[in-house]
């Protein structure tokens, strides 16, 4: 059992409460969290460690959506507009993810690591980042993904996609967590998708998916237009998208724990279906402007009551993968927001919100959770609680310590 | 006489040449520029300095709007609504102040060099900040700045900001050059204003105001109403603003070179004005969001003409002085900007419209221009030249080498 002390506690919980002067004490759970004073009078002679002035526990950061086998991309994929992104994605991929080795990978992990970062969601196209997520003790929810639209490809690319999850549930662990991606309502066909949700359901496994992040896929599939059209005559000599927006929302019925990347297109019946779903939207922020897509309406999100969580997406679309700088670029993107108190709301998103996404007992520092702690100090003292959250965002570079099921990770 | 070669050439100059494989020749000032074969052909015998692959060559940026006097600032101030905030600044000024020593500030200073900052435009308040520009590499336009909006105290001040103003007068050196600041419309007298613009037309010094930074001021200023009457009714006894901001706008005609900060509630006749008398806006995109004032219309300024520098204002109002940082959250904020040629425009504020703001012969890989230099070094290879800008903005936190002048700084 280990007893911290902080200048402040930021729990993240439900009732969103902050602690001057607090305390924690845990081991691989979190026992228990109050006032120091509190915790002094309620664990006597049991030594509490003071983190130092200025300092802040919160709950460690997740990562909610994050491509780690195309960590190697630097400058090579071209930003600004989806489908020329696209195309060089398809041009570079095999270059790219060569280039992605485990040990780039692991270092890659570390660094978020270091960054405050304790869980990540990771979208794994190949499965080449198993190993290093396996080894990281950051936790991983793995999400083997599926993709595949042409109808005759349908059975070997399910049978490989099984071969894949098989070998992510061999490796599961306490930290390591299978769980599946279908890669979009353009890439996978319809079969493709009731196959794997069937999976899904059946060992209740996490599931995500991208949905309408550009304005060209949002053409493609109410329409069958746009410049989605003339890739998929050109690649796939498809002319028409294998599904519609809400047939494919409409598949993802029973799923437990369901998200959606993006969204950045979703009409307000879409939103209201995932509402329905109790989906989750992991918002890329990073990703969405440098790929010159549409900003994701927060206000509505807000006014559906769609929770969203925060993912850097890949280094195939974002110079960083640190929580902190994605949560930066949130305050300076979304600029019509309040920061003092949408600061708040995003601490959140990327803690308590992401761990119901991805169903796991972390992401607030509340008794019974997980003791997945990060530990900030900040740069100068705080005269108004309510401006903590921002000022932890604002200044935060890297993290004084990180904690991982109570253990110094 | 030195000969740098490098990947790539961002020039700045009016043509926006880019050169890969180039080649810069220059003691204190530039004396050629080209690709590497035509420098090596023409320079024989000399010795070509290779800076490595993937380097970038650039002139030095220009910071053209900073507060140095606030630089020990990091979580006291209050964020979110101007207003709050400017009480926050009269409530703290005191104790931020002789927090800022001149240990301070030099240390901010070294940082920014490291960032690639080679000139500033300090605005100085009190003058407290003469002494680190003075001492350091980095080129200084230093603004005296003016306040007082009450009548009788005017010439107190303004003996104060005479005195202040021979001050750095009798510091003056090639990289530290006088200039004035008017604080801005609702604060300075119009009567001191004519009287401080009457100096700088005599000494053909640079002059830069504040200007509709909030909405507050606009209120204040148009109709002597909002948030500020209340502020004015108790700190100054004052129910009417001082001026109306064209009025204001029109008492800085025949300054040579003339700047205003923020402008985000700038009519159009108010920028047409601006345009008139020759006038950079300059763009503090992190000040803006972060004290939740509007976003610069940066479309309404292409379309007039208007050009635009970027500053980082000061950390009264900001968590970095890295023009990078800013660089960056220009891209971010400025969301409906393709990323791709918006990151080439804002080089360019940053370099070449700064120094054409601040009236100096910089800001340009070009011929007779002062060797101001930066070297980057990008993590890849650029495959397509219309890239090469957002790179630098994305992954550049500090650049491998300065030069001012052509030394090494």
């Amino acid at each position: 059992m280990k007893i911290l002390s902080a200048s402040w506690i930021i729990t993240c919980n439900e009732d969103s409460t902050i602690i001057k002067d607090g305390a924690i004490v845990f081991d691989e759970k979190i026992i228990d969290v109050g006032t120091k004073e509190y915790i002094e009078n309620k664990y006597t002679g049991i030594e509490i460690e003071f983190l130092g002035e200025n300092s802040v526990l919160m709950p460690g950061l997740i990562n909610s959506h994050v491509h780690l086998e195309f960590s190697s991309n630097a400058t090579t994929l071209k930003y600004g507009n989806f489908m020329q992104w696209l195309n060089s994605v398809i041009a570079s991929r095999e270059e790219l993810v060569e280039k992605a080795t485990s040990k780039l990978i692991s270092k890659k992990l570390s660094k978020m690591l270091k960054s405050g970062t304790t869980t990540i969601g990771a979208i794994s196209s190949y499965s080449l980042d198993i190993e290093p997520c396996v080894k990281s003790p950051i936790n991983t929810v793995f999400f083997t993904e599926v993709i595949g639209s042409k109808a005759d490809m349908i059975d070997n690319l399910f049978a490989d996609f099984k071969a894949r999850l098989n070998t992510a549930k061999k490796n599961a662990s306490k930290s390591f967590i299978p769980a599946i991606a279908i890669h979009s309502p353009y890439s996978v066909h319809p079969f493709l998708i009731r196959e794997t949700l069937n999976l899904a359901r059946k060992d209740k496994l996490a599931v995500s998916s991208h949905f309408l992040e550009s304005p060209e896929e949002f053409e493609w599939l109410h329409r069958d237009e746009g410049s989605f059209l003339e890739f998929f005559k050109n690649f796939l000599g498809q002319e028409k998208s294998v599904t519609k927006p809400m047939e494919f929302l409409n598949q993802f019925k029973d799923i437990d724990n369901l998200s959606f990347t993006h969204c950045v297109e979703a009409s307000d019946n879409d939103l209201k279906k995932i509402k329905e779903l109790n989906a989750f939207i992991n918002h890329c922020v990073t990703s969405n402007r440098l790929l010159n897509n549409t900003k994701l309406d927060i206000d509505r999100l807000i006014d559906l009551k769609v929770p969203f969580t925060i993912g850097t997406d890949g280094l195939s679309s974002n110079n960083s993968l640190s929580m902190f700088d994605e949560l930066r670029n949130c305050l300076m993107v979304h600029v019509d927001k309040n920061p003092i108190s949408f600061s708040k709301n995003l601490l959140e998103a990327a803690t308590k919100n992401a761990a119901k996404a991805l169903s796991l007992q972390k992401g607030e520092l509340e008794k019974n959770k997980d003791a997945d702690i990060i530990v900030i100090t900040l740069p100068d003292t705080i005269k108004d609680e309510e401006d903590l959250c921002m000022n932890v965002i604002l200044h935060t570079k890297f993290v004084n310590k990180v904690f991982i099921g109570g253990q110094n990770a």
